[in-house]
């Protein structure tokens, strides 16, 4: 018999690819609007991150590492956060993780339990609310305001803190919304807590690839408990590779418990452990091409979905997403499921992320790949009905 | 505040390393018999599957894999059942995961909840007896009899299984002990599980580093449910790039369960997939080049531990462990640390595999490095006090 857990484990990002692929399979070509991955589209890992790859089981680095990360890549780490947000790391608060969600596991795994929960933002990285379920009693959110361009609600998240809650999730710049916070926004958070003594889960792994002024939580976070979390994924192109990395600021027991989570999986994969620090090591080029490429995507997809009679949406200020609302559409889910069908563009509904009425799409495909799929949406629009 | 399960993840293997890092600090050479890692001594990872990765990463697999595992890895590892072991593995019918701790921590997460377990064999592979714990509300195990090669005692497997388990583990070969079990011993396991209806979690990663006959779980399963699980680290020498995979048989519902936590991690690292599958195509020589390697080694350690006054030891017949009995030791960890200072070489102790009043060494290091360990043993138990 499965455990009950399994049944809180949805990932509605992948749980649309299945009718996409019996699609594809009856000869069908989709327009893939619907995963965060720049290598499907016209993006490729940069050829000094390979080769480094390529030095790294030529050098052999191919034994277990640490279970925390072999210590030059943690101190690539410190590096890295230096170099790019001037923030302080100790490469012994630093953990190497298998992609960003093992780091998700671990942090979850380390706080949640019965009643004792994470606060998670809504709309959310599913991984979020999975974990909360998997791990505790039930997911708990705080919200954001799509009216204030899906900036966290503070005073939502204020009064959603109680003496249960074990930490915050923030993830700036934002998967679904492609929001990036101000700083000003971030200092409340401290603040707040701070007040409360709880640590901050930053999300950042779409830190560079920013429209707008960024701001690290670990430049401002203080004194207060924070944990800085990053990776190879999405700045440096090469999101199955899964490297990622957690960086502990005032959380010296909350590593422990990661670190012992991290202990029983033995090591992150070694190769692309020091990959990935050769990768944060620089040189950085490829990111400045990928904004380059990636803005007028946005530009018309931003465009071009407020233009769609019943749908509306927040100007993208990071990350690759968009996410609209579906003004009149009451089963989001169904509407997604439906584009595909009939117009075969995959996109993701946004109860998924914990927010109906909503769908997420990537702007990573090229310009003309945007314009057809927008094309498509806006003929589905016309004749869709409840 | 941690969560409680935290407290229950011990990892003995990685325990012991602390202090031992803690002395090479001091400038003392440590002779290290405690990790089952080939790559720490005189042996690399074979050089075409090192250029399997590079040439995944240049061929473009780079993005997110399928979560279950991209389907031409899946076939390899189809292709190979069959050419070792002559078993039918149904591609879509394995799930790729990173290494083999994350297939234990699937199949956990699957199956165990409060009193409903798993029954794993003591002495045992420590990650079992945690993830037991952390899932569910005991460790449950079968014994194995030390007098009987290490055999699984099959009247003890028998008493313990009761409506509330969900599968019986078996580690064939067996890390820590080496023993490897006769077709007949596997069969009655395969009767037992049939008798019940519940699967048989067959650890089979070193299944070609054997001095006798091998089975695998596989071939004589019939209808019986089962799950293979095996992977690059050992036969391939390739421990820390974190290859592993599952093969169900007869086991849709908890593959289900299985890819459902899949999908939460998005994937196993897609260029790791890939050169697992050319590793899993052969060619195979560097495995008979390990057993050579080993053999002489196996039969030093083996012959010098049992003139020790005070030490027995059981002959390993795969693997690359040996698992032997300290007599008139009361406390093996005290034990363990104390050779460790006194003496400067590194093992495990017994009780971190469930077995207390035994330690493992692993016969992995040259020649020179077993004789120099094994006088040093020697002098400290002539010299130990309990």
């Amino acid at each position: 018999m499965v455990a009950t857990r399994i049944q809180y484990l949805e990932y509605a990002i992948r749980d649309v690819v299945l009718p996409a692929m019996e699609l594809e399979r009856q000869g069908h070509e989709i327009l893939k609007l619907n995963i965060g991955d720049p290598i499907a589209y016209d993006f490729d890992t940069p050829d000094h991150i390979k080769e480094a790859l390529y030095r790294a089981v030529k050098e052999g680095h191919n034994g277990y590492a640490n279970s925390q990360g072999d210590a030059p890549v943690r101190e690539a780490v410190a590096r890295r956060e230096k170099r790019i947000h001037g923030t302080d790391i100790d490469p012994d608060k630093v953990i190497i993780t298998a992609g960003l969600s093992e780091a998700i596991m671990f942090i979850y795994g380390a706080l949640v339990e019965n009643v004792r929960h994470i606060l998670a933002p809504v709309p959310s990285y599913p991984l979020y609310i999975s974990f909360g379920r998997v791990y505790g009693e039930k997911s708990t959110v705080y919200y954001c305001n799509e009216e204030k361009d899906w900036q966290p609600d503070l005073d939502d998240l204020q009064k959603r803190i109680n003496e249960k809650t074990q930490a915050i999730v923030v993830i700036n710049p934002n998967n679904p919304t492609g929001a990036v916070y101000p700083k000003k926004t971030l200092k409340e958070i401290v603040n707040l807590a701070g007040q409360h003594n709880i640590p901050i889960i930053a999300d950042e792994i779409y830190d560079q690839l920013v429209y707008t002024d960024f701001t690290s939580f670990g430049e401002i976070c203080g004194e207060v408990p924070c944990v800085v979390m990053n990776g190879l994924s999405k700045n440096h192109l090469a999101p199955g590779w899964r490297g990622g990395y957690m960086c502990f600021l005032n959380a010296d027991e909350l590593m422990e418990a990661c670190n012992k989570q991290a202990r029983n999986r033995l090591c992150a994969p070694t190769p692309i452990q020091y990959a990935m620090a050769a990768a944060l090591d620089g040189p950085d080029d490829h990111i400045e091409e990928t904004k380059k490429k990636l803005l007028p995507r946005r530009n018309l997809m931003y465009k071009r979905l407020n233009e769609i009679e019943g749908i509306s949406c927040v100007e993208p200020k990071g990350a690759f997403y968009a996410f609209p609302k579906l003004e009149n559409v009451k089963d989001d889910k169904r509407w997604v499921l439906e584009l595909l069908k009939e117009k075969h563009v995959l996109t993701v509904f946004g109860s998924g992320f914990g927010s109906p009425g909503h769908f997420r799409l990537v702007y990573l495909p090229p310009l003309e790949v945007i314009d057809e799929a927008m094309d498509r949406i806006e003929e589905f629009m016309k004749k869709y009905e409840n």
